[in-house]
């Protein structure tokens, strides 16, 4: 079964198949966020598109994290920085998220057959969990505002060389692209990252210990899944899914 | 002034400014072909987006060059190959071209300021034009039917690092890649694109030939520029555009 890489939510029709597994990626910071999130214990998280929404869920009771332009949204509990979301605001909560990216990300493959969420914070965790699904995997980086970038880039490729050395599967161009650009940069990531539009914009924004957080391979075995039928993400046993 | 690379013509919206001079690129094989026409002789050539108004012109008397999914298709004088367009067919002759992806791309990206045609059989001469330009720069990948492309990708790499060895100019995310990605490649960039999807398309439907063209540098000193509001390439000396 093929993998591909989809390098902006724009391209993801031109990427669809509906036995999709689609990942969904955001590293600065949609989807290192909702990995913490669950970490610290949120129940459910549904992601949408727009800030109406986000808003209108608060109104009803719900916590509301909310970014635009790497900036917290005057309404909202929570920004999109992962130091956000403690145990102690969000254990057993629900939560609803929009942000500039990611979410919007999630929205355009919500039609795949599986979507779920990957960041380096838990690269093995989903690495893991995709080995298992024998379907064509595709790995969706958010960009910004649909233009391409490194970071998530980078991601696809760490986790497209991982899932080879198990198993060679065919890649499309984007995956061979993604693959030979982390094997050029892995001995030196963070350093060329520190390059990366993004970065430059998160500086300019105070986020810099959110930079490191996001950087870090591993800290979490969580691999958060969607569910189109009631549009929210939860973390779930593969029994529970299948 | 900045150097982008949009991977897709389905992006170009989102890399899009006014001012922007725009190279497209269509290594396999509308530009590669678009040069090799100009080079054998052609006057104009005028790039539509559908086999309709290909046929419409030919009904008025022009040559018409037209490809879906690799070949000719069968109402067309020519296809897609660059052995096609011969001085004895097209030499003084005016011709309109439809092919999967590179005019698509064209059409993409009319509203440039600048636009113009690139290859690696134009390479250095490509990239001596844009050094002439003081406006920021994307070059545009036509992909194939919106999804990602190796060829183009390593062309924009190779035409970015010649850029900025004369002079160094802000790198947004994508030309970074490229610029990445080709210096891994370029000692076995041939052999590499062996792998690439397209290359293997290209050989089940018998264009070997064409490849090896497609992949040889700087045949040619042209440089196509395209006029949106004649909607035609020509090649023109520089005192006579600007």
């Amino acid at each position: 079964m093929p993998i591909d890489v989809c390098l902006s939510p724009a391209l993801y029709p031109f990427y669809h198949h509906p036995h999709n597994t689609v990942v969904v990626v955001d590293i600065f910071r949609a989807t290192s966020t909702l990995v913490a999130a669950f970490e610290a214990g949120a129940r459910c998280i549904r992601p949408v598109a727009t800030l109406e929404e986000a808003e209108a869920h608060q109104k009803k009771g719900w916590l509301a994290g909310a970014e635009r332009q790497a900036k917290r949204c005057d309404f909202a509990d929570f920004g999109n920085s992962p130091f956000d979301y403690t145990p102690h605001r969000v254990a057993h909560k629900n939560l609803v998220f929009t942000t500039t990216n990611g979410t919007q990300a999630i929205q355009a493959a919500r039609a795949a057959a599986h979507l779920c969420i990957g960041a380096f914070v838990n690269l093995e965790a989903v690495a893991n969990h995709c080995m298992q699904r024998k379907s064509p995997l595709v790995i969706l980086c958010s960009g910004w505002e649909n233009r391409v970038n490194l970071e998530d880039t980078f991601f696809c490729g760490a986790l497209v060389e991982r899932l080879n050395k198990q198993q060679a599967r065919p890649l499309g161009d984007g995956a061979a692209m993604a693959v030979m650009l982390w094997q050029q940069a892995k001995s030196d990531w963070r350093n060329i990252l520190n390059q990366a539009e993004h970065v430059q914009r998160l500086h300019a924004n105070g986020c810099a210990n959110d930079i490191a957080y996001c950087l870090s391979l591993n800290q979490s075995a969580l691999v958060p899944i969607y569910s189109p039928t009631e549009n929210k993400l939860t973390i779930q046993t593969l029994h529970e899914k299948e």
